[in-house]
């Protein structure tokens, strides 16, 4: 479906209060978009602000709007940013994802006038306000984000969560929620409360727009794990041949019980319980390996999680491949994520096959456990390692090891066991 | 998918005054969830209502709340349908729609309750409202839809449009808006003002309530006309192979300018024009085909349209998968809608791979041109024209014949043209 943005460039401008989880929402929204193989860049404000006056002088007072000094200052960086992402858009950007507090109408009105004097027609601009009113949640969010901000660099915790919430209160004075009475009855928008627990959108429509609120729904910030399993060694492994459906070979059977003795220890601390959710494919050596889980519940099985197909590839060894298609060969090894198999799949629309499995881990607060095949794993960790689409084809998923997640949105912790062994392996990004 | 929704039940139930769409909307969900594969039905209060009281007596005078006895009445319907919902729920309904007024907290309270009564926890009720402020939205719906309904059968037409504006007030007596603050903060709702202009979210999570999301997104009531045109013959069609990848046969190459002249002649009437869309798929011989359509602009290209995947019966013909392959091909005559070819798909598994195309078709006001293979266009056909999905895999989508579709919600209109000897030819329902 990907002509179907190209149509018109999307801008999705954040916008609401301080410590709102605007960031976060960014950073998933631009992971996922970027991830559908479209072209999309987050312009964050407070960074142009940091690196245009530092942070030595941003306590409380700066943003105060009385302040008119400090006030024409933070514009400056606002259309900053803007210009950047217009630039951005015009040289072969997709989507665009504007994050600030964009506090009032007036500040809207800026942003959708230079936007419209820039790309004329050509753009479809998106409000997204997060609003919180659950005091727990917003000071939750000020000790775990706000603390290592740059802003607060060497500066004493408590001191520092009282200037941020000073300066909460110098963006409430001037604050003004989106409406349709106040922007406008054509603005488009989508007000997000309490995380998502309430959602309300205006005027919105589209392809993208359609698969990011979908996207939206199921997000939340709990944090849980995921475990990315490669099925046991298959016939077809063993004989280096692509794809089919083979049984697992001798040396993948004699994996299983050692699987499933790390999942029983991994029950034994607690880090898996009879919640956690199991999916595999529906290929025999994904579910053979599956079976041997014992948590609890049965797995499920998938046919969006089968490996990716090789077409008339399939089943053929690699030697087999360049003797009898030597333009493919070359064609896969110059673009191997764009690169599909003569009626087969590409890299991309693996990504376009597995999305729902995405949502369905995003929507988890219990941990995950996916049992799968190397294209597909790559995919998955490629999403929630926020790795570049490029990279996703050559991230290695060795046989034998369980990968562990803990996936936020600000970094990204990994653990890699070599379940043969019974011992902790290098991450990628100890090798790296 | 399959499994996400089966471990709850789903209960769709609208709200809204009358005449604002919700037979429309009720009717769609049904369409789309049914096609999806879930066991879905639509259970209407008014049927109930005509079924146990006829249409007699059932003037404006019967809806005033403060006529107790015909109170009495309504709500025995409302139960009486309710409870039938639940027994199809627990007899393998995977999702109900729960159609009528549930005008009030009381009303809304009581199905509550009553669902949590029969299927305790093993449920989610998800509300429906539909809102409309738009007079013009209003008289055109009550003059589209409830002049032909059975209540106002043989009644003069102006008589029945008062009559029914004053069944209206009645109703906005006792009216209540859902919202947290009424009906409490962890009810699920869904509120759609002026068709799908603004959505409001309260508690929607979930793959299905998801799905739902995205598709009520699309929706629209602006009729527009849908083209399904299958590729020219192709060298496997000759030769009676499956699948491929196979250039166009003399024959199919002799109807392409016969296809060409009857999209000129669709553009000068007017039936297409500049704005119209043209979808195909990346096999040759459906591109070669779309590329003949002389409407403007260049056909759109999506691997999603590509025929349904025989996997490793690929290019072969149907006696040698009866040769080579006899219990698939007894297992595929014995079920071919849920049949999935060994490495290949089934038409489940495409129905599932096609779904972005329906919404961009909902999505379009103008019209839509798809050129695609046999199993695609039976799916697509098969949700637009309501048919049961077991008859998808038997719809017939001849060669040399352009199928012209007029959906709407309650009637389907369909026209066949025999493109070969430039003649119209008989629908399917003109043959059943």
């Amino acid at each position: 479906m990907e002509t179907f943005v190209r149509e018109k460039k999307i801008i999705f401008a954040m916008m609401g209060l301080p410590a709102r989880g605007k960031s976060y929402i960014s950073t998933k929204i631009v992971c996922y978009i970027s991830w559908l193989g479209f072209n999309a860049k987050l312009f964050n404000i407070g960074k142009y602000r940091r690196d245009s006056y530092g942070t030595k002088d941003c306590n409380a007072e700066f943003f105060d709007p009385a302040n008119k000094q400090a006030v024409e200052a933070r514009k400056k960086c606002s259309i900053k940013a803007l210009q950047d992402l217009v630039k951005f858009l015009k040289n072969g950007g997709d989507v665009a994802v504007y994050d600030g507090t964009n506090t009032n109408v007036e500040r809207r009105k800026m942003v959708a006038d230079l936007l419209k004097q820039e790309l004329g027609e050509n753009h479809t601009l998106i409000w997204i306000e997060s609003i919180c009113n659950d005091d727990v949640i917003i000071e939750n969010n000020i000790r775990s984000s706000k603390l290592t901000s740059p802003d607060y660099e060497g500066v004493d915790p408590e001191i520092a969560i009282q200037d941020f919430k000073k300066r909460i209160e110098q963006y409430k004075k001037v604050y003004q929620e989106i409406s349709t009475e106040l922007d406008g009855e054509d603005v488009s928008f989508i007000k997000l409360s309490n995380v998502t627990k309430k959602i309300v959108m205006n005027q919105i429509t589209g392809y993208v727009e359609c698969k990011l609120v979908s996207f939206l729904m199921n997000l939340h910030i709990t944090p849980h794990t995921i475990y990315l399993v490669r099925h046991g060694e298959s016939m077809n492994n063993a004989e280096r041949k692509l794809g089919g459906d083979p049984e697992l070979s001798e040396r993948g059977k004699r994996y299983l019980p050692k699987l499933k003795q790390f999942f029983d220890d991994e029950k034994d601390t607690g880090a898996v319980n009879e919640k956690t959710k199991l999916f595999t494919s529906t290929l025999r050596r994904s579910v053979e390996t599956a079976n041997v889980i014992d948590i609890g519940a049965r797995p499920a099985s998938f046919k969006i999680l089968d490996e990716l197909d090789a077409g008339v590839c399939d089943n053929m060894t690699m030697d087999e491949v360049e003797k009898k298609y030597p333009d493919e060969w070359k064609a896969r090894a110059t673009d191997k994520l764009k690169y599909r198999f003569p009626m087969g799949e590409s890299y991309i629309d693996l990504v376009h096959r597995i999305e729902p499995i995405i949502f369905a881990i995003e929507k988890c607060t219990e941990p995950v456990i996916v049992v799968s095949h190397t294209a597909v794993l790559r995919c998955i960790y490629g999403y929630f390692m926020k790795r570049p689409l490029k990279e996703i084809p050559h991230i290695e998923i060795p046989l034998e090891t369980v990968i562990k997640l803990n996936p936020d949105a600000y970094y990204n912790r990994e653990e890699r066991f070599n379940v043969e062994i019974n011992e902790k392996c290098k991450t990628l990004q100890d090798i790296s």
